[in-house]
């Protein structure tokens, strides 16, 4: 039952869809982010893989979307079922927790006692029938008075992860208590998380009646919880994006993490359900390159429209998209991003550094390519 | 004196320009070989540094070039100075043995007693003064009587030259007669012939009398002799071009360190004059990189128009032609090539490799790139 899919009653989906995704640079670009572009060769964007994830759990009219003015058409290209109401377009970005509040505020007004799910556009899920059967329980514990998390059980002590710390109180079926969320851990600290089984990897995904979210904002910050409701009233009515537009402007740019989370996880009213649906937040080309090889016979993947890469002596992966000769020799773990005005050569092991060469583009006067 | 710059009497200077370079593809391609390359970034290419390097050792009309057809605009626009006389044009690529005694017998011809030196159009050398000191002295050896070659001082046990044996038997002052010639030699004898002093670096320089020369080829090789004699009979008559293109074309293809070189050593009839000037054939991207690199501060090189390369935790060289960004970000001792058409990226480790990947660029349908 847990894994079926069935529309949950009353449960509505929010997808931000916003960040570039530095780190898979030049593959991705401010124009063309991450949760746009295909980046695993699955056939379909990362919005496109969470849009079929949600369909299940929901109805397609109750899945929103919040996402830039500049990447409203590309959105909707993608997502040709989503509702016109359900479109929420910010006007500069202003990180996750006004994106998310904002769609929860409006959904709430239009239907009183909805429990909202916050998924980001751009991650990966390997089992959906796992991840549907974990959802349901974090519906199951939201309806229980929790704000709740899905966390994802390590399977490695990765220090790419945010980590979330549960206590053994059960507060509904698989659903425990949250001790606290902490944050990309050192390498000898993840260690430890991860062989304590007491912390889960933080998805990033919140699951609670939409009212409970705004009033825990409310407790923890609330002159942005204000804003919010101001272009939440508004929003359905002549003055709409006018009232956005100008309160927009100046709306506190802060992580729900921060803003509610951890706030909320304080005072006992956060829970998370540990799951095993194969996430990943996809986040750099080192995790590219293992989901990529991971479906890959032989040492070296290939991806995108190249048809033209020669290797030899070489591993790795090479994304290709022009027609030009690539030629790759006795390089290992070698991560090649070849596009028409930006070329790309590192390795696995450094594929974290290449948000600091987007940094540093961005410093030398190369904003062209980002 | 001997470093002088004042001509040598009856010396003439022949420098066979073929060959692509595969190993430092994509910089040199059939269309754009290695000689006419500036491929150390000097400023002029390789050819136009052999001219200014030979034009002190004898006069500009006494210097000959042997190139394809597809070659001669852009080797007369190199070498504005270069003799119509002494441009000797191969209808087709048949090895050096053909290149060099073609030119050496027209020589003959046209200068009865003259001296030839044969020089490759694409290596390099430092030092301008102990070359010219180095072939004064293997000119004097060929007055003498012998086929006279210039060995070069190894630096390293390397395996990728040639090597020459010498005896202790000195048949003029600084020329000793030669023993054997012998391959590229595995790593292990390459040290043994670096530490016995007895070895010195094939650099592919013969100077004889250009009788002397076709007498032994004719020794050795007499079809091949007679093919060349044919030739040059008919070449500064009204049928010189048609008899060449009737003979060229079946002529022995031949290297003429085999044609002539090795046989005439077994009959004592070769001298080698050891020489240390700072030379190098630039035959891959390690030889091309470590030159640039002996000349940079810092841990990598960037050569090219390409003026948008950033990196980070990365050495090595950067060769751009495209005003696209390119990102190195954590590859040691690198070798990339970017060309419009086509890029290579390999490590100076495997530079070796390149005339492998030439080869299966070849086969796979990719001549358009070659």
């Amino acid at each position: 039952m847990l894994g079926s899919s069935s529309p949950i009653d009353d449960f509505y989906a929010i997808v931000p869809a916003g960040g570039v995704g530095s780190r898979l640079w030049p593959l991705s670009r401010a124009g063309e982010p991450k949760f746009l572009l295909d980046v695993l060769g699955s056939g379909e964007s990362l919005l496109a893989s969470t849009w079929d994830r949600l369909v299940p759990l929901t109805t397609k009219d109750r899945i929103a979307v919040v996402t830039g003015y500049s990447h409203r058409s590309a959105v909707r290209q993608q997502l040709p079922d989503l509702d016109t109401g359900m479109t929420f377009l910010e006007p500069q970005p202003r990180e996750s927790t006004a994106a998310i509040c904002f769609a929860a505020a409006v959904i709430e007004k239009r239907h009183p006692g909805a429990i909202i799910g916050s998924f980001a556009a751009d991650h990966l899920v390997e089992d959906q029938r796992e991840f549907r059967r974990t959802v349901r329980k974090a519906v199951e514990s939201a309806r229980a008075g929790y704000i709740t998390t899905i966390g994802v059980h390590p399977t490695e002590p990765s220090t790419a992860f945010g980590y979330i710390e549960f206590s053994d109180e059960k507060v509904t079926e698989g659903a425990y208590r949250v001790s606290q969320f902490v944050e990309k851990p050192a390498a000898r600290v993840a260690k430890q998380y991860f062989e304590s089984g007491q912390y889960v990897w933080n998805a990033g995904i919140f699951v609670a009646p939409a009212a409970l979210l705004l009033e825990e904002l409310r407790l923890a910050h609330p002159q942005l919880a204000a804003d919010i409701q101001t272009i939440a009233d508004a929003w359905d009515g002549p003055e709409g994006f006018s009232v956005k537009d100008r309160v927009w402007e100046h709306i506190e740019k802060i992580a729900i993490d921060y803003a509610v989370a951890e706030p909320a996880a304080n005072r006992g009213k956060v829970a998370v359900v540990p799951g095993d649906f194969g996430w990943d937040d996809v986040g750099d080309f080192a995790s590219v390159a293992k989901h990529i090889l991971a479906h890959n016979v032989g040492k070296i993947a290939i991806l995108g429209d190249s048809p033209r890469v020669m290797t030899d002596h070489a591993s790795g992966l090479v994304i290709g998209s022009t027609d030009r000769v690539i030629a790759v020799i006795g390089v290992d773990d070698i991560v090649l991003v070849d596009t028409a005005d930006a070329l790309l050569v590192t390795t696995s092991k450094n594929a974290q550094r290449v948000k600091g060469m987007v940094d540093s583009l961005r410093i030398s006067g190369n904003r062209d390519v980002l």
